[in-house]
């Protein structure tokens, strides 16, 4: 049998420093606990490869992905320095091109944000029923506002009209829904077998194990949330035995901060999606420990693409005080993504979870450098 | 001299509570301290018209509108009772049409939503420095996401396609990020004036004594994107004393999450700045104490709305536990915005903030009633 085989696009920034201990850790498994899985890495898409060819990544570079069994990325968007007039040589519309394109490329219409509030992170949130977080933010991943049809009429005068379409497909709107209340109902399973239960109501008053919260903003964006209205009450039908919720996105925001704990699967347009997951990500300890994944779970031929919540963050690059742990959460799904169970819940399960509470303890929730936590980890792998 | 007319539309569920409140306070307001102001109370729009007279409001509510100099909200939405399919009767997306309509009928082209954590109030974030959260959401209200284009094709079909258009237009960026740079500047000579100060970093390392910090989804929605950082860019030229700063959707949200009170004035799309004013008003002590105004500060014929930021809370509305908070800074708000400063500044400065905070120690932050506060406040008044 063919082993499996992933590319890696460290990228930008805190990328490539982050991916190393992910790397690191593939090693170990590899080594020490049979793990049959091989990688090739990427120089591209990169600010460096822009800088010496004039683009993100070469034309081809779709197609040489299209070849592996997944991708996992480190973080695009590294700005470059600032040119005199201070604006960024590279705007980030153009460096982070290639994320959307892989997503459109691949069809990864699937982007799922876990949140839980990882033991000994950062918590802001001041009620300490936050350290109950434990939601999964599933955000529609191909339309929707992120189309990138529209454009600017009479660029620069005092004229100019910008134009932004939203397009959304009853199609895309039911596969996703659909996907939400599968998710929902095999967390409930997960919990059962981990001896853990949790209740929520339905309209009518009866408890639920599970629950899907479908997320809009109807009463202004009618058109998409009227239809998304209706798939959702559709679908429900087949799924009596997960409790059903509508938010609008801004109630959403404040009940994120309000009561995250109330939440379990979440699921959201592209662009409420991303910016409901960031807030998900920060209540749930942060940007450096929130994983997230890019998936066709209906195209086997097509990669999916593995990449943490977070960007390049240009501000520390380079210090080696970037936080790997969501690199490592990130990597632990892409394997189990491609069938390799036991080698993510070695690298994900307690071990890690473990390990990076008992670093966070140390260092107060605060910094630790990039390389102690990845050795640690591997430490862990390895007894 | 004519005496100043404003239009009270209390509206549904908590909404007419809240209202009695505030009119209470303008009755002893124009008693003891001489307010010349009248109102006229409206039964529309509202769930119970449109039970009448199938629409929410009569066909010439905007020409009756206009004739007032401001129309006071109390708040829209009641979806009535659940029909036999768990339906509402009246979805949102009809029962608040009107706000939408006011809004963009009289061109109230800015939304201001200012966010101060009320002493005594509600404390969501651990971080004690949530008290220091101080800051003006200003929110484009004419345009952008809620132009209302788009439509259904093939509607309730599996080929269905849901469109909504962005249509953003050069003039109103600017004349909103302009406001915005005008509020900077009058905030920080305020401040001055109260012995307070503040200071904010620029790009190039100076201080200034306020921030404008401008809000896109520009990697993502590049069109208006990349036309407000342009006309930020271009504008803030004029404002060398105001220190600027761009900030992605979703990283402010995380960041009004992190660091609420690094933030001054913030700019922001009428979806976007939806989303944002509503997480900021739940993190400076949530919906019952955050205000909010819809001004048209170009054209003195058209009537200015003040509307809390909450809904009608159909949940809690009858039983008289709203808080009316929120609905007394809108009061004020339009007082101030009607030259009638005096009297704003009683019925919302240090009395209201001391009333409201006795009233919310005593009661731990929850909930209290509504009529006991309205009193509280009144009392104070008359003293
Ligand atoms: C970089 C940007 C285009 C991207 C997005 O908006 O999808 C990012 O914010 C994310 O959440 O993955
Ligand atoms: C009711 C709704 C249409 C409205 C809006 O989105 O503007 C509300 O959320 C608000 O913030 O005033």
């Amino acid at each position: 049998a063919q082993s499996t085989h992933v590319a890696i696009t460290p990228g930008d920034g805190v990328g490539p420093e982050v991916v190393a201990e992910a790397v690191r850790c593939l090693q170990v498994l590899r080594e020490k606990h049979g793990l049959a899985l091989e990688w090739t890495r990427f120089p591209w898409p990169s600010h460096a490869w822009h800088e010496e060819h004039g683009e993100s990544w070469p034309e081809d570079a779709l197609e040489q992905l299209a070849g592996y069994d997944a991708i996992l990325l480190g973080a695009l968007g590294d700005p470059g320095p600032m040119d005199d007039s201070e604006r960024y040589l590279l705007p980030d519309s153009i460096s982070l091109a290639p994320l959307l394109d892989m997503r459109k490329g691949f069809d990864q219409w699937v982007c799922e944000r876990p949140a839980r509030l990882l033991p000994g992170a950062r918590q802001y949130l001041k009620d300490d029923r936050a350290k109950d977080i434990d939601m999964l933010v599933i955000r529609e991943n191909s339309e929707g506002e992120y189309v990138s049809q529209g454009g600017r009429l009479r660029k620069g005068t005092q004229d100019e009209v910008a134009t932004q379409m939203e397009v959304f497909t009853r199609k895309a709107t039911e596969r996703i829904i659909r996907y939400g209340f599968e998710q929902a109902r095999k967390r409930a399973e997960e919990r059962v077998q981990q001896g853990r239960t949790r209740s929520f109501r339905t309209l009518d008053g009866r408890t639920c194990e599970s629950q899907v919260c479908v997320i809009t903003k109807r009463n202004a964006l009618r058109h998409w949330g009227d239809m998304y209205t209706e798939a959702f009450e559709e679908i429900s039908q087949e799924y009596p035995d997960v409790a059903t919720h509508h938010e609008l996105v801004d109630a959403a925001c404040m009940k994120f901060v309000q009561s995250p704990w109330a939440f379990d699967v979440v699921v959201a347009s592209n662009l409420q999606g991303d910016i409901l997951t960031d807030l998900a990500a920060v209540l749930s300890g942060g940007m450096g420990v929130a994983p997230s994944c890019n998936l066709n779970p209906t195209d086997p031929d097509m990669p999916s693409m593995f990449e943490p919540t977070h960007g390049s963050a240009p501000d520390i690059a380079g210090q080696g005080i970037a936080d790997p742990t969501a690199m490592l959460f990130t990597t632990a799904r892409m394997l189990d993504w491609l069938g390799q169970k036991d080698e993510a819940l070695a690298l994900a399960g307690k071990e890690l979870f473990d390990a990076v509470a008992a670093d966070l303890a140390e260092h107060g929730g605060e910094r630790r450098a990039t390389r102690e936590i990845g050795e640690e980890v591997c430490r862990r792998l390895k007894a």
